[in-house]
């Protein structure tokens, strides 16, 4: 008995081993089609050169749906159409001017920008004293101390964690939040170090949330340079008031889409597998790593499989997402089309963490269904994208875990996304063609292997 | 007796992970404050911005020396000395020009520079038919009827390669033979195709060996754009001739220096670990990522032991290497010196392939040294460098094998790299600083590993 068991172990084993071996054949072939071949690097070219920055509400974000539709026709998707859903529209206004006023009477001009989602200032602007913070309970402990005053939330990425998302996580609560607490406390302004983890001259965006109970006050980001002067010359009690202006203000929703192109699957087609990013990037930027990069992989991913004849078991959709950014209403709407439908989505995979060198993936989804993934870890070895653990995918599938789909992130190495992220520095020339196109390949290698295997 | 053997090995496994996880401890120190507080990216600025770029035996490649072992002083070494050794001294002379004469009798202008080491075309230049080859096979079949041609060696890099320097090596030969090869059949010049992996418009010099056996002819090498059109052209049998001027000249040997900054070591002081880059670069190229990133992060092991108060138990020295691109003379009389004092050499880590974000070591010693550094993966693993595989070192820490030291070599990731060596884009702007640090951080947890436990 128990050498019979011992028998079928090394059967299983074995064949394992040679159903690894067919496989590793297979992704060899996706990832030498993908580094020779790739349209990726091109697509993003275009998306970044052609329409540049493309806020969801913007004309831009409409023309970046007809260009990405007609790449997912030119890359041979089966069928490719648009889901219409309504997206917030929030509009910059005139270039955002703000000071610092010192003691001496001279004033420090700040690199500043509004951040998304805020209110403006106003014409006058607004001028007041300022307090700074480093945390949100320091916020809380000076309660209406802060009242008529600007709060200046100073919350640098610490730059001990490896994986930089989690600085992003800790210090993101003082855009996300700060602007409006510091308005349920009485302030008149926000303004909030970018979430750069270098230092630099760029001021970063990103979306604030207000809390509808409290007032809405201004709110804008400083490049971290400014911040660390601001602050020095605070502590030196240098500081006599700030002062900035923004007309930036939110309009009635607009339309967005989610752009998508599909190929059946060839055995059980009514099995759905989504790989998107993005199509939606803030207003300063070519958002080239967020995240022009996430979809024109995405789109690569049916690329490279027709290019070498892989008719997938599954039907496999690339996704270009509507609004991320600043209301995450593309993946809202995509769930919500899902569950209209009846869709069976067994797997979504997000890539919106840059075009950079692979690392890995990220899993969230069942012990079953992670073990299934991690037991193909090795078939990912060669090409940089082992590091295959349980963690968060994306905002856009993110919504996808009400119907139970499995979901999944790419990780790619998070050095130097937060140099560039939401800043005029995220441009076509800040990626890498090989990394864009190593991480397009081991994202269509994983696809293939749900593809053929399930989950 | 059986189980006797279990419990120790119960307890060898206890007391292990206890180590470890003592080591993890230490590790993480180091790359907090590696991340926190390294000076190896203001200290690449320096090198790169106030010297630039610095080939062996000019001014300022002795400008450099001062400014490192101004460094090494600073950091914090015990000890900071030279030794000094004879060096190429080849120089470009005027600025290179060359151009595709066309059939109809337009000339398209090549973006070419000449090869290191290589010998000038006297006033002239030469202008003579062109014959294209994409191996050396080819060429040795052509054999000498290219006698009084010019020959184009047209040697892509393999995108398909993960590990981008096995395309290197493989299309290296272009540029390493190519041109002596072609002189011994009669050829009177050679256009090597850039050794780039990616489309650009730099040309990416580099050293080519001549063979004292056969003529030495003019070399240079083009952009991979312009390798691309002249073949194109060549195909289509526009190409009349091919013209290019050099006035590039191998003067005597000149004068130069590695760099030594030394930490005693606690217990063993006798025993020596080595980790260094080379000082030198190409004339073209501010040499950041070629190879400033490693003569700082090898700076950057002592002062972090330094700053954490770490007493090493062996001594470590970091050393700036005289002459890496065009004799690796540097390498040479470091390994003379180790002879002649009879040092005890016990382990050598090289960074020598960029300051790009760390995946691991590549190790050249015995089999039990390897399995020792390799039962230490886990301990690399949060930091990205945790891929320690058998291979090469670095050319610098190459020659001491002879007296049996054990090497290593830093491995980043390799896919950048090729976009920018020795072309005039090897820039301080393409180095990130996360990336750099991290690789120090890495670098130093394993010298203080092998300072710890020795090999």
């Amino acid at each position: 008995m128990k050498k019979g068991i011992l028998i079928t172990a090394v059967c299983l084993c074995s064949q394992f081993v040679f159903s690894q071996n067919a496989d590793s054949v297979v992704i060899k072939k996706i990832v030498d089609e993908t580094m020779t071949n790739s349209t990726a690097y091109e697509n993003l070219r275009k998306l970044c050169k052609q329409i540049g920055p493309r806020l969801s509400g913007s004309q831009q974000f409409a023309k970046a749906v007809t260009l990405v539709a007609s790449m997912m026709k030119n890359i041979g998707a089966d069928t490719v159409y648009l889901q219409q859903c309504m997206v917030p529209h929030w509009v910059r206004g005139e270039k955002e001017r703000g000071q610092i006023i010192l003691t001496d009477g001279k004033k420090y001009d700040l690199k500043l920008c509004a951040l998304g989602n805020s209110v403006g200032t106003g014409a006058k602007g607004v001028t007041a004293n300022v307090v700074e913070v480093n945390s949100m309970a320091q916020l809380d402990k000076l309660g209406t101390s802060v009242k008529g005053k600007i709060v200046f939330f100073n919350f640098p990425m610490n730059q001990t964690y490896i994986k930089t998302f989690r600085a992003y996580g800790e210090s993101g609560v003082s855009r996300n939040r700060g602007p409006a607490v510091a308005g349920k406390y009485g302030a008149v302004g926000a303004i909030v170090r970018s979430l750069a983890i270098n230092l630099n001259d760029y001021p970063h965006t990103g979306a604030t949330g207000y809390n509808d109970s409290f007032p809405k006050i201004p709110a804008v980001a400083i490049s971290t340079n400014d911040a660390e002067y601001f602050s020095r010359e605070l502590k030196k009690g240098n500081v006599s008031k700030a002062y900035f202006r923004t007309t930036s203000q939110m309009l009635p929703d607009a339309v967005g889409y989610n752009v998508i192109g599909e190929i059946k699957g060839s055995q059980f087609p009514e099995q759905i597998i989504t790989v998107g990013g993005h199509l939606d990037s803030w207003d300063l930027a070519e958002g080239a790593n967020d995240d022009g990069s996430g979809v024109v992989q995405s789109m690569d991913v049916l690329r490279t499989l027709k290019a070498l004849g892989i008719k997938p078991k599954r039907t496999i959709r690339a996704v270009a997402f509507a609004n991320e950014e600043n209301g995450g209403r593309g993946g809202k709407k995509y769930l919500d089309e899902a569950k209209a439908k009846n869709e069976k989505q067994i797997f979504a995979l997000e890539s919106d963490e840059g075009g950079f060198t692979p690392r890995g993936f990220s899993l969230d989804m069942s012990e079953t269904q992670s073990n299934k993934i991690i037991s193909w870890k090795n078939l990912f070895y060669p090409y940089g994208a082992s590091d295959i653990i349980a963690g968060g995918s994306g905002s856009d599938v993110g919504p996808l875990k009400d119907i139970g789909t499995a979901l999944a992130g790419f990780t790619p190495d998070s050095q130097r996304y937060f140099d560039i992220h939401h800043a005029a520095t995220d441009v076509f020339e800040n990626v890498s063609e090989r990394e864009l196109k190593l991480g397009a390949a081991n994202m269509t290698a994983l696809i293939w292997l749900v593809s053929e295997y399930g989950l």
